[in-house]
């Protein structure tokens, strides 16, 4: 795809780099990868079928189209230290959104940039001469990809939230006056102008050429509450579309893919089918036992913080195995593994985790306590993710596969993968 | 939709009929089920993306689209008696392709109707009145499928395969002249046509009112030997989306689903990825062990044998929390059961599949031994199914959802709910 467009006249830098033991040849042209959060497959395709994302179907045929495997668990911060480092969560360190700190003993967040192991493909990338646009719907995602990063110098990365974007200053985010360069005000997290703002705010990035090397990180917010044949969902795919497609007429190498799928977890009258493990556990096996629900985040009305895989710590003396069979007989757990086990199988962090971690199936979420769970917050319904059911998901291009990233992507490739497949895999 | 075609002119049984004890409500029109053998999801979207599947696309949009999970293991015959019956496998007893048959010792196809437990869907429609046709690409089918169905007396049903079309005699398969009847000589197995021989043989049976309930039950000879974005899949996906579109012209509700989906199974170069279990069990705890691979049967080319779920059949006196554990222990393998965890949480019926159940990864196969496989056959590549990776295929239906089986859709529906989404889901 040639570009016509006021990006023309700059000289995108094609120095090599490496980091994590990969190494990134990026195309002298823009390179603008996305993370759809909570993109199942499905609301690509029920969209397409509506005729509402032609940009992406035009993609699809014209580049490639893909399923990738995500890291489990299949949580948002894990995937993007995977996609931001083009590694598993056994070298970004990250296990998910929040865990039990072995050091400390205490139940935190994992979402600053201490907890991340890795170096970034961006600040790679940026020593490489690429001028780095890092921008993400929530505000959470913010602080760890930036990690490394001169920002607030010439020439220094950007890096924001849609979330905050009305808080951007030079000195710490590399831009400032953003609602002005986007040409929007700040939107609300829980809409789905929070995604389109991130959207918008790359292609106003591209455009000012003010960066040359995008990440964009959405929000689930939409997938959370809307299946992908709601009206809602449609207008909002196509509101992603129309800025792809802006992406794409600036001459950018556009990959997309997706952090984890989305899926509903409630019976067929629409109730919540949830193992509140935590309760269970103490009542057959005495108290002591911790559950830790490792999708636990700022963002409530998302999912009251119930997804399909926890992490177990067992009280001390415990029959770790007598435990994992008793839960594995519970309805909705489909997967149990010991820490070790999980960490081969799982590429975790063995001491990120628990002593057992346990996986829900399709339908099925996993809580620690009813009084941990605010399902009042969820207007009646929850769709979520974190489980073995949501690891498929969508991977992207603009432009066709390049012969061994072709034989790649019939393996087994993952969506940490991404700025590989952008930058090395294609016939650009 | 509407019909305006030949078929107008007849009355459709609407008599409401019960089998494995769940309720059918056909509508008074035709109703055409297909099972699109191998489709995963990609198949339909990629081909999409071409523009090349204009009547399915409407039928997403104008209808319903949705994943649906299949019944483990994900082999053709597993899921066909599962589809046929309305039940999953602990209740058909079909298990797989193959298997070890407890009461003779003898490793044996499956796919004859003795095995099979459960009545079909289609001899309780036969007696309520609706006229069968059921048409089987592979022959190995035919024979489970018809099992308790009239055949070759008056107003009887129809069932036959593309394989072995020009064999069919009215006292055995309800019809004769197969190839007058479709204008079309019988197809080599090995083929697209094959598939599209059962299309156009349903199109022939509704267009000549010799049927009005049909299953069509395709073969993954294509799935199997390309990749969805292949010029070969393509034309294949464009001729199924012709036939279903005259289908639907000829005012058939139209339900679509798969028997399993379809993976690579090799590394990033081409070589295949596979796990001997047999020969590594017996190397590592010594000899009498037994590998079973259900995918197993007469369609070698497809696969030589190789999926990616095998049931252990472990020496007397054997250890087998040990061996469960070094199984699991194994690169490729993702999960292991035992009999009763395996029947429980996989609906499986404990005395038709092994001490162990062993699952693996997306691009990973199990075989038995190296003599057991003959890769020669498979042209330097591999793609098959089986296991978990497999699980999720698309649901279609012409007409969209009726309020209580949209509900149904947002949980965990199967593939083998198909007839009950097409008989009672829709509004019609």
């Amino acid at each position: 795809m040639q570009s016509s467009s006021a990006a023309d006249p700059v000289n995108f830098s094609t120095t090599t780099f490496e980091v994590g033991g990969r190494e990134y040849r990026p195309p002298a042209s823009p390179v603008a990868v996305l993370c759809i959060d909570g993109c199942g497959c499905e609301y690509l395709d029920i969209t397409m079928a509506h005729g509402r994302m032609p940009n992406v179907m035009a993609m699809v045929a014209n580049g490639y189209r893909g399923l990738v495997r995500a890291a489990l668990p299949t949580f948002t911060n894990v995937n993007n230290a995977a996609i931001a480092t083009g590694l598993p969560p056994s070298e970004t360190g990250i296990s998910g959104n929040f865990f039990l700190n072995p050091e400390t003993g205490e139940e935190v967040m994992m979402n600053s940039k201490e907890f991340l192991r890795a170096d970034t493909i961006f600040s790679a990338a940026a020593k490489a001469g690429r001028k780095i646009g890092i921008v993400t719907a929530k505000e959470k995602l913010r602080d760890m990809l930036s990690a490394g990063l001169e920002i607030g110098v010439p020439g220094g990365a950007i890096a924001f939230s849609s979330e905050k974007a009305d808080q951007a200053q030079s000195v710490t985010h590399g831009i400032e006056n953003v609602e002005t360069v986007v040409g929007e005000k700040t939107p609300k997290i829980y809409s789905a102008e929070a995604s389109l703002f991130a959207l918008r705010a790359g292609v106003a990035l591209l455009q000012q050429q003010k960066a040359d090397f995008l990440y964009l990180s959405l929000t689930d917010y939409m997938q959370h509450k809307y299946p992908p044949e709601a009206e809602e969902s449609l207008a909002f795919y196509e509101g992603m579309d129309h800025e792809i497609g802006r992406l794409l007429e600036l001459g950018a190498v556009v990959g997309a893919t997706a952090d984890h799928g989305m899926n509903a977890k409630c019976n067929a009258d629409g109730a919540v089918n949830v193992l509140y493990l935590e309760t269970e556990i103490n009542k057959a096996f005495g108290t002591g036992h911790r559950v830790i629900c490792p999708i636990t985040d700022p963002y409530v009305v998302h999912h009251g913080a119930l997804g399909s895989l926890v992490m177990v710590h067992l009280a001390p003396g415990s029959d770790a195995d007598a435990i994992s069979r008793w839960i594995l007989a519970q309805d909705g757990v489909t997967e149990v593994f010991d820490r070790n086990t999980a960490a081969n199988k799982c590429e975790l962090p063995p001491e990120r985790i628990g002593d057992l971690v346990v996986l829900a199936g399709r339908d099925y979420v996993i809580g620690r306590t009813p009084g941990d769970h605010d399902l009042s917050q969820l207007g009646g319904m929850l769709r979520s993710h974190g489980g073995r059911y949501e690891e498929m998901v969508p991977m992207l291009l603009s432009e066709p596969l390049n012969h061994a990233y072709y034989a790649k992507a019939a393996g087994d490739p993952r969506n940490f993968d991404i700025f590989q497949f952008t930058c090395n895999g294609v016939q650009r």
